[in-house]
């Protein structure tokens, strides 16, 4: 582990000024202070630094995620993960971070200059610039619905996608349907990707057949409905799947647009299980990610990282809600 | 959740021959007593009745693994849970079982009358009668190197295969090898099926060619080494990957029978990092499980399990401990 001196040395600057440079005094330049902490980082002083701070800090970073209110999704993430950190005295901010916040702070520089000891990443692209940083952190740092290969700092969490698509396929096709579209989430996003291949994946599993089609992505939002249930109902959908909670509830209203009843009509299923699911009308079908959970489990897990206990993917069983959006197929 | 009137009712039997039977007296015959066990277990009876005990045991179930000494695989697997479970009050029992043990006693009962609140189960094939069995379980149960589908009752944990696998041929192929072969572990095992789609996965995604001469099942033993080193050599590899450590042990002997200088002539590559790999002639380049670690998991997965939080899989890194047994391919 580098220590102030061989930081000094390979600047080629006094101690005093790396000093100064790590613990942000005034009277260097702020040039020199990022140029000190990215050196730090470079050379692994990040972890020394941080353990010993009587102040322990961790920080969540959410990024194209609803998280103020309960009803929102990254509520009862956030609300598991401090549950378990304030039981071990650490404070935990919330930091909402941009694409281009990423691209002018340096992540694991953004760490040791605000002394967090790790984090908790969630609600990020695949196309986000930290997500590359990840790859090297030497930063405990635990993902939320993504994953980086081969670096031991770092642990993906989430919900087992491919099994939570597969139970609402099974579902839908025991209750006779065939055609059965999926309205996925955004692109560019790990779960996304997964829950694609498990939707063609488990419909291969139930000898069903593969229709480009009955698929679209609906960017998370209840608006992307009116662009995609027209051509699904053109090419025959029975039922219709969908990427969240959100997105299933423009499904709904655009079912009932066209004078279509859910479920007799056409099943729909939502992902999540937010509030919202249990009061739509009808009473949403769908996955059940247990939030507070994983918020908990993300934080136990941030802890073993930081001791050193490798842990590099953990997931949850998914649960599906059977509620009053779907029924046996119309004959 | 039934009481034992809802079992004597079921039975058509009496409740104090209902709770005769649950509490092991000897004055009802062994058949009623399996009757009354089986359908307490199959009503749901288990968990509350586990619970309530002050004598707090969990059991160990392994199988084809060894674990008495320290040089052992399952020693240190165990050694994780005990001590992890011993700081919450919990009795831990290590029950070797055989496939014949398995036909003979259902596991949900099994666990029941033995006053078992949950079970980590280590080293079962995918042909063993429980595997079936943990299907539909509603007894918390972690399964070490096994996976099974949609019950939340169960988790299963490992050292991720995929990764581990692609850290051997990555560190093989930057070393100039281009003819890798894998002398894999046992048919009818989980971990063997992983590792042997990944080192597929990993040759395609370095460009190799796959060439079925190149590998083969080892049976986790040093012996299995003669019959396929031949062959592997007859091939033309320059390197040998294997699906363990005592594999790796195996192929080092044989090489040496034949001549060759390892690493000068063919580098060899073992996996776990058994106590033996640093003592080897010459030290062997291996992955390390940290067996450790994944016995401390294990433990508290389990205890998430018995308070209801569905876990479904947990992964701990794979390590690439670079010793003497691997070098640049001789030209």
């Amino acid at each position: 582990m580098a220590t102030i001196k061989d930081i000094a040395n390979k600047l080629g600057i006094s101690v005093s000024a790396v000093s100064k440079g790590l613990n942000g005094a005034s009277d260097i330049s702020e040039e020199l202070r990022q140029m000190v902490l990215d050196t730090a980082v470079e050379m692994g002083y990040s972890t020394k630094k941080s353990r010993k701070e009587e102040h322990r800090k961790l920080c969540i970073f959410i990024e194209n995620m609803d998280y103020e209110t309960p009803e929102q999704f990254g509520y009862d993430i956030i609300l598991g993960f401090r549950q378990n950190a304030i039981k071990h005295n650490w404070d935990v901010d919330v930091v909402p971070v941009t694409p281009t916040f990423q691209l002018q702070e340096k992540y694991d520089t953004y760490l040791l200059k605000n002394g967090y000891s790790g984090a908790f990443i969630v609600g990020f692209s695949l196309h986000d610039e930290w997500m590359n940083q990840f790859k090297n952190t030497t930063m405990p740092t635990v993902l939320f619905d993504n994953h980086v290969e081969k670096n031991p700092n770092v642990c993906c969490i989430g919900t087992d996608n491919y099994e939570a698509i597969d139970l609402v396929v099974d579902h839908l096709y025991k209750l006779g349907h065939r055609k059965i579209a999926y309205l996925n989430g955004s692109l560019h996003s790990m779960v996304t990707e997964q829950r694609q291949a498990a939707y063609y994946d488990s419909l291969r599993a139930h000898d069903l057949d593969i229709d480009e089609d009955l698929t679209a992505y609906g960017y998370f939002v209840a608006d992307s409905a009116k662009h995609h249930v027209p051509a699904f109902l053109e090419a025959g959908a029975t039922a219709i799947a969908c990427g969240n909670d959100l997105i299933a509830t423009g499904v709904l209203a655009e079912c009932k647009l066209r004078g279509l009843k859910v479920p007799e009509d056409i099943s729909v299923v939502g992902f999540d299980d937010l509030p919202l699911a249990e009061t739509t009308d009808p009473p949403l079908t769908t996955i059940r990610q247990d939030r507070v959970e994983l918020g908990k489990c993300s934080y136990v897990i941030l802890n073993s990282l930081t001791n050193h206990i490798a842990i590099s993917k953990t997931l949850m069983r998914p649960i599906l809600m059977e509620r009053k959006s779907t029924t046996v197929v119309k004959k």
